[in-house]
């Protein structure tokens, strides 16, 4: 399990196995295989059976796996064995979807402050949170000790919102701005880019 | 330039070289180097290199890519040289986030029509869009011919929509509903789930 060692590849498909064999064993299933796995993620058995043994022995030959056993190796390994704290930048349309979403504190995560710099919006609320004044994120966000960010800012504010962040401590930075972030080596930047989405299908069409 | 030949990861890569490059042209830049772009995207020079080899010759060594050669080569091959039509499902939050969304046009995409089954919204407006009636959705895109669709439905409903644009001739799904998606071959599918693209980054923290 050294983090140098496993490709980000494998690692980046490590959560949706993780998301499917929780569907699974919400529907009751208590075992699965990875001919089943495969189909309900679309990848292939093999390839699956070669990523989940890159952490030890998880299924047994013609028994296939424990779907309660593999959860929580995976989310051992993943680290959402616990619930990480999340600040959200940005309340517009996409701010607000993300605040109402439901689907994060079953899967590890928790939005602990909003912040915006539209002084009209800061005081307002969203759902249960109350819009926080950008001028305070960077010392708010040291003091909670916070690691990671959604970020939903318009494109030409996001370099400047992310290095604040960097700077508060900040190392992992989910990005829906439509602009690639440049940053240090030891934080992580993931992005979610509707148009790129598209653009990767448009290919087979 | 066979299109079952090129891996998908490398088509994956390819809109995102196109969203660096758009924003080097939009800042003036004429020209740039596999190295540049690299640090743009995270990416390393060898593998841009390697990625853009594969539809042919675009650079000469010691000179540099042309930006507007590189970005008019991306968008033939991506196929978004042109608008496509794309329908949107389901109004809730998300659906308001991606109505709004203003990155479409530009990259390729403009959506044509949104639908939702709560009869109340059927009829209201979002922006210049008016919410039709998804008891309507598979004769309309039928009609309209439309190959692509964004679901914003909530997860319990999200395959048996899928289902009905799959029928309604739909070949490309961008799902935000946080559920994998049982499609055939010729459908492609591809996922947004904020917590998933969290839980890739929690491994490094």
């Amino acid at each position: 399990m050294n983090a140098e060692k496993i490709p980000d590849i494998i690692i980046g498909r490590l959560p949706v196995y993780l998301r499917a064999l929780q569907r699974m064993a919400d529907s009751g299933l208590k075992t699965t295989s990875s001919q089943e796995l495969g189909e309900h993620v679309g990848i292939s058995a093999a390839q699956i059976r070669k990523d989940i043994s890159q952490f030890g022995e998880f299924g047994k030959q013609g028994t296939g796996y424990s779907i309660q056993f593999l959860l929580d190796k995976l989310r051992g390994i993943l680290k959402v064995d616990r619930i990480w704290d999340v600040v959200l930048i940005g309340a517009g349309d996409m701010g607000h979807a993300l605040a109402n979403y439901q689907g994060f504190t079953n899967r590890g995560f928790r939005i602990v402050s909003i912040f915006d710099n539209d002084k009209e919006k800061v005081g307002t609320m969203i759902g249960e949170y109350k819009i926080e004044d950008a001028d305070q994120m960077v010392e708010k966000i040291k003091t909670m000790g916070v690691k990671m960010a959604m970020l939903t800012v318009p494109a030409p504010a996001a370099q400047n919102v992310a290095d604040k962040l960097i700077q508060a401590g900040v190392r992992a930075i989910l990005n829906y701005a439509p602009i690639s972030l440049n940053v240090p080596n030891n934080v992580k930047v993931q992005y979610i880019d509707p148009a790129t989405h598209l653009q990767r299908m448009t290919y087979y069409l």
